[in-house]
């Protein structure tokens, strides 16, 4: 058994994560902390834990020594700027580290300052951290010391488009993307855009053209082309709480292209991954067919009429989007089978 | 008073259609048939009637001479392919018709054949069709006899886009158009995907790569640009009742635009518009902000780092997207204000 | 003209009222306040208002002298505590004050002191208040000077109550009353409990046994029933915006009662009400159906095997649950028609 | 292992108990049938299943000796009336049955009559049925051969009932049962009612106040109390897909008791039951939080003013209220751990 905490878990990330640690049969739960709950039970604040870990309590801790010294496997559900720290310190100590927020996602600080607009916290450890996604970095996650877990965005995006980009089925310099989010992906705070009143019957694009996350997801996508990727990327808010579909429009190299090759390259790239569901002919990603689950389910069409290739992808924001493929990277970091604990 | 007629109104739009005319000073309600409900009083069927209204009963009326004579400005809101014989019968006998189906939308036979895979049931009558989008086309509306009234997509599509192809201001090759759309938009009929337990808590894109109604949105497309437009489109469904939002992604032509400029062409085109709200800086459409209504709200952004122009627009599917709109053209038709009934 | 001014509009009710003031035609709004968004154009935070309103500027004004003289009508949209000091102010300068709070509903201090646990802030004002639920009350609004607005739960269990108590034909010490509310009814606070991951997807029952509501709830069966009556109160929380249904079981005094004469019990008090629905044979009370509407609507069964009454009513929580009502009985405080601006 | 059959997996029922059955350790699927899907894999129309069992195909069956052979072990998913054939011919042939319809729940033909409107089918059969709530009969059901599983409002409003009844603490004479049901509990029917855009944004009392399933309601209480128990229900639908919350409003017979001991007399009947949560102080049952589980929340609250208890539970209408309960009975039934699958 591992000795498992959980940093900042009063959030949608960690309630999450707290969901899925009490299955999973490797990674013991000996630290949950969060500042606001400090004190009380977790099942007075996440429903559905087995009771033995409801009883557990709430504990605040600052990124310390001290606090290193309690487990050996560190998930951090804190918001963006709050995690450098607690990396730097957990690393210091040798321990296993794996940061749900954006913080060591970008590897470049320059891109990280573009997109952050300030210096990035700790650069010296960026060399060391690897991009969570196990489907497209699954060599470099084993045995590593520190993950970058990406968002619901990311994840996606990537995962669908990286076999086209890698083949260069498609042009780099026109990729089209939209994304459809449920609210979970915006956390659980205290703002009135995320009150049901504000929400509900409602939906609509947001932080268009330049969200925080497109420096990351142009960094993977580069990264599979080999030239550098540029995207136009919309997200658009709905009122639904847990889910996330994806559309991407880009324009193919090679006109002759059918349905059929572009199904058989997804296939080729994705067919023996025990969490990405390639749909077959006439089925396409529906968010509610992964929901409570760590699949992310794509396909992809050929618009005959004006060359395009469309790919698409649903996952659950918490799921294949956040804390469960958390989990899957930290079973490689760990040594573990992949899917310890995750179906 | 005009006598007017609403046929088919036991679908939502058919419903809608009736809360507009329930207070429309000029349009008097003479007669109202549906199939499923006739011999049944609206009240029954349709909720917000006034008492007098509540009390009138629906009729069965099939597409002939007797029909006719029963009213002088007919609205259709029948299935597609059901509309072609009812526009016969009632222009024979020189009726004003708004036919809210697609059936006379696309003026070329050979384009609606390759949507529609049969031949069009009346070209003799497309010369004489005006496409009733009132922004676009409001003096061929002006008084004319037969109006094809858009749908939710075209509407939402087109009129954000025209006066950037107007001015050749993007490249009318590169079209990407994503719509997220309420459920109604698909009306209301007896299909287990249209269950409130297949719907809540899902969402997903379909209809792609040919929707039925591109054609349509290319024709007012190439009309707006003077040269053939393509546009790849793909709609999805999300779990809300009403509302429509479209997100366009096309490339600049002239890479100097800035937010400004493109702001200055939606407010020269609709700045005086009484049903199209340019939003300024800062703010982009939202479904319920233009639910229950006739408006539309449209804006536009561009993308410095790829140089693209992104277009966002809101509606619901009942109002703007189908049924007022149907009103808005109609009473252009009828010699009257525009606004009449709608505001 | 009246001139009128909204205090507190930043909330769901004070929107509200917006709205509906938006297209009165004797109220004219001279003055909207909120301190959150003072200096503010309404248009940036209510939709739907004509463009001459949207361009009116929040401001900030306390409770004094100043404030009375801008306008002659006033409508405090304000919480429960808030409202007092300017009722007080406003009352000193002679001006017809509208308060939406629970300030003055209660009209027992002693009652007020056991359901809001301090002393009554203005018990000198409580004789001048009158319970603004113009069915009930319509006599005495007549050039009221003050009214103590009902709000949703009071609206939908004393409409349907009060005939049957008023005739005793229910037992007075047997009333189990739940109701269903849309999440609108809470209003628009910063919340954890109101965010839309909080709501969505759920519902419960809270604030059981004591709601603050219930004792001016019981005052009024009271008044109506001759006798003190005694009401159980389990509210519920579901996940819908605007809308409460409830439903409300008392035991028939005469056992012979029918569903026939249930119904014309109902259709006696309340057939010629512009805004009650009083439903047939059939038919049950549906959220939807008031939705943005001034209407309540009513229903009576007979359970004859337990010799029960039941009682069904639905309204909009922000219309004839709060801001439209205060409307309806603002017209009557000024000698206008009661409809005015509510059809 | 026990080779397992669900007759008639279509509906909402069928596809939870194939979810969970996937995971049951001791049941294995080798029979699923579907008449609307025959032929067609099951992972077409069920989502979640792992590879291999979403590979099986559905297949058509009738109630004959032909289908007896095929399984031991025998989950009943069809409409009320279909069932019983289904049930005499796999009695005849000594197979385990778990009837998830009506149509032996209620022991006593005459009563079953009363509210079935016909003559038990197969009356020979009702002495041998166990009725499925685990909590209640637990010694019968070890080793039954019929069990007739109950639903969601039986199970909601049985459970907290029982052991006030049991102690004779409430008037058996005055029990009104509010219910708020998610739409699943309605079944996967093609009927205009359940279309999401009728449900969206509405919600309603139905069914009152003889709602078919109040006689084995009433069976069960009075059982429990030893005299004849009559109830006042009132359901409502929510548009919530998966959810029920039910309050009961009883007359207490001791007007001395308190919270505490309203929560001691749960605490002592189900504290230690696997799938029955009794709620601290505080909290009251939310639907959310037993979602896609086997648990019932259970809470009790006296009030004080009216001598009256107040009884608070919820569960998911397609697990405790339907599938995974099924499953629990028929781990009894087969001699199995009762929670075998469901943890």
């Amino acid at each position: 058994m591992i000795r498992t905490a959980v940093i900042g878990a009063s959030g949608y990330s960690g309630q999450e994560l707290l969901r899925y640690l009490a299955r999973h049969p490797q990674f013991e739960l000996v630290l949950v902390t969060s500042r606001q709950q400090a004190g009380e039970p977790l099942g007075k604040h996440v429903a559905g834990l087995p009771k033995k870990l409801a009883a557990l309590t709430f504990t605040d801790a600052g990124p310390d020594a001290a606090l290193a010294e309690k487990a050996d496997l560190f998930f951090l559900a804190v918001p963006h700027g709050t995690a450098a720290p607690y990396v730097v310190a957990l690393r210091k100590a040798g321990k296993t580290v794996v940061d749900l927020s954006a913080d060591f996602r970008t590897t470049d600080p320059v891109a990280y300052k573009e997109f952050y607009d300030h210096d990035h916290p700790a650069p010296q450890l960026l060399d060391e951290a690897v991009y969570g996604l196990p489907e497209i970095h699954r060599a470099q996650l084993v045995r590593t010391k520190l993950i970058a877990a990406p968002g619901c965005f990311p994840t996606s995006i990537i995962v669908p488009l990286v076999p086209f980009l890698q083949r260069k089925l498609i042009d780099p310099a026109h990729l089209s993307v939209t994304s459809l989010s449920g609210v979970s992906g915006a956390g659980r705070k205290l703002e009135l855009r995320l009150l049901f009143g504000e929400v509900a019957d409602n939906m609509y694009a947001y932080g268009a053209p330049k969200h925080r996350h497109v420096g990351e997801i142009e960094q993977e996508l580069s990264l599979a082309a080999g030239v550098p990727v540029s995207i136009t990327f919309v997200p658009h808010l709905v009122p639904i709480h847990r889910g996330m579909v994806t559309t991407t429009v880009a324009s193919l190299t090679d006109p002759t292209m059918t349905d059929a090759t572009a199904h058989a390259v997804l296939q080729a790239a994705y067919g023996d991954e025990p969490f990405v569901d390639v749909l077959a002919s006439g089925a396409l990603p529906q968010a509610r067919e992964v929901a409570h689950s760590n699949r992310i389910q794509v396909a992809a069409r050929v618009d005959a009429r004006t060359k395009r290739l469309l790919l698409f992808s649903s996952l659950d924001n918490l799921g294949k989007g956040n804390a469960s493929q958390a989990i899957q990277a930290a079973n490689l970091a760990c040594g573990l089978d992949e899917t310890t604990g995750l179906t």
